[in-house]
């Protein structure tokens, strides 16, 4: 096949915010699948938080990107060529294709989407991997006690949206942490959450901490962690004896500047964290999610329905064509995505 | 009754590391046990790290000691006057009874103790709360398997030496840390640990870690902490995927003006604690023993036998006279005992 498809590479890593000179758009020949592969056309690709760690040289659960290597990531696609008897030319199917237009991969990693249970970009989104992460972290570490309260931020977003709704779901009441009064008022008017604080609207996160206090009159017993900063900073002193804090991510820290080898100016917060730790004796658990994929299909078992039913809304942000990823990318890290990030690639 | 007694009371709040200026010697009149009340001559009475928390004005999971308030706090004493059926003259009995010579206190609050089964002594350190604090984090928390590496801080104290000598008979390695050559000789040779090292040997927190790194070949499972500091910054690198920090105490902060509404110097930690934890899915777990002395018969009923059979060993730090308690206290807090630190009351 002589055909060209377009990718983006890691250009040079970043030193805390990357920008656009981190990424190199390029066109390279299409391969061609082996025995057992799959090619597809991508249709929709996915911008997650984590991707941000991977771009870093650091030690992280997924082995770092290498320079000129292509940026990864879950993207949905149509079965262009088939060398592999599960697949045929015009099946829908969600995998690791990363960001491009075109992609080889083992039939065995992909996973088929039917386009008449669902919109297939909810494979990337409510049903997919954000979600699960949503859920899992929830059901498994929070252990969601109805009449519990449970605070998440980036409320909006994919996983803390599905968090959101599924603990309203189990009879928690739900305070959501979001950047932007129109956020704050989708996640109550349209997620149904009890209530969402601006943190925008906080100069800092002593005034972030009062808002909360004061959605949070019974203190707060779960506190589903994914971004971290300004928000786990307020949330802390209102812990509730017992807590739990189902650690997946913390994405106000990513370009800091203060993980891997680098550290942050103080004050040191470590000793107050522990101190919190012990004395209203939490429980602090990270988890990957692709730890725990084993879980998947009871995830989609419990979360479908609700989805199907529309008592689990979503919404998505798409940004067209492959070229415009790594902006949008950028408008995610900073906060000014509304919804799961998509880039519509073909 | 007109005689007098001694208690050693709160002068004033330590900032920082506590002198001798904080406490006060004081005569008052014995009280009268009033109906179901028990007097007791002190015998025996238990320093303990956690009551430097008790010291401070800062929330913590006990009430503060107010100033002019007697130092609380385990002892063993003999019954010398009793309102209650329960109790007869001549019993051995523990119980909070603070820094005092004397006390009186609900027979419901005491727990009677047999002299003939183990030293009453064992009643404050290894068959006590120390003891037990060690057992339910390291069985509870820390869910030790055998074949797993498991790192432990102030080794040759009660709470290390339970942790450490329990998870050798589980099948554990044991590595544990101390200070001083003759702590570390002594939790080789007597308590049976693996490894232990002298953290006064290293210079900082990266020496510590590559001594650690090398005594924990396969790297670390359970960190047992109750010291902090150094130790955790050495031990953090080398947890393993799934690990688990059952998490009370944390000595080395206790004087660090790092507690409670004072904050450290940096760099700040917190980051880089937060991605270990999820970059290596740690679970990490604050516990307060007194929440759960339902399980107190339980621990009896496994490390009794074994402290009676030698298996279990542990050694004592005894000071004489209730005048040199803050003396004694602060050289715990320094990590200068050797073993459970006991004041020899009477």
């Amino acid at each position: 096949m002589s055909e060209e498809m377009q990718r983006i590479v890691l250009a040079k890593r970043p030193e805390g915010r990357p920008g656009p000179e981190n990424f190199r758009l390029e066109n390279v020949a299409i391969p061609e699948p082996g025995d057992g592969e799959v090619l597809l056309r991508v249709l929709y690709m996915s911008l997650d938080p984590y991707m941000r760690g991977r771009m870093d040289d650091a030690k992280s659960y997924a082995t770092p990107i290498g320079i000129d290597e292509q940026m990864g990531g879950g993207a949905v696609g149509e079965v262009i060529e088939s060398r592999s008897d599960q697949f045929a030319p015009g099946d829908f199917a969600m995998g690791m294709f990363g960001w491009a237009t075109h992609g080889v991969v083992a039939a065995r990693e992909l996973r088929k989407i039917d386009p008449a249970v669902a919109p297939i970009t909810t494979a990337l989104g409510v049903l997919g991997m954000p979600g699960f992460t949503g859920w899992y972290g929830l059901t498994e570490i929070g252990k969601p006690k109805s009449g519990e309260t449970l605070v998440v931020g980036a409320a909006t977003g994919p996983v803390g949206s599905m968090v959101g709704q599924f603990a309203r779901h189990k009879g928690l009441r739900v305070v959501g942490v979001a950047g932007g009064a129109d956020k704050c008022a989708y996640a109550v008017d349209e997620l149904g959450f009890d209530a969402c604080i601006d943190h925008r609207d906080a100069a800092d996160a002593r005034a972030l901490r009062a808002k909360m206090a004061e959605a949070c009159p019974g203190g707060v017993d779960i506190y589903f962690e994914n971004v971290a900063g300004k928000t786990l900073e307020a949330v802390l002193p209102l812990m509730n004896v017992a807590g739990r804090i189902p650690l997946c991510g913390m994405i106000a820290w990513y370009n800091a500047g203060a993980l891997g080898a680098g550290e942050n100016q103080g004050p040191d917060r470590l000793p107050k964290m522990w101190r919190t730790i012990l004395v209203n004796r939490l429980t602090v658990t990270g988890f990957i999610i692709s730890d725990h994929f084993d879980r998947y299909g009871e995830f989609v078992k419990q979360a479908g329905p609700l989805v199907g039913q529309g008592k689990i809304r979503f919404r998505e942000d798409v940004t067209e064509g492959l070229e415009n990823a790594p902006a949008a990318f950028l408008r995610m890290l900073d906060g000014k995505n509304f919804g799961k990030t998509l880039v519509k690639v073909s």
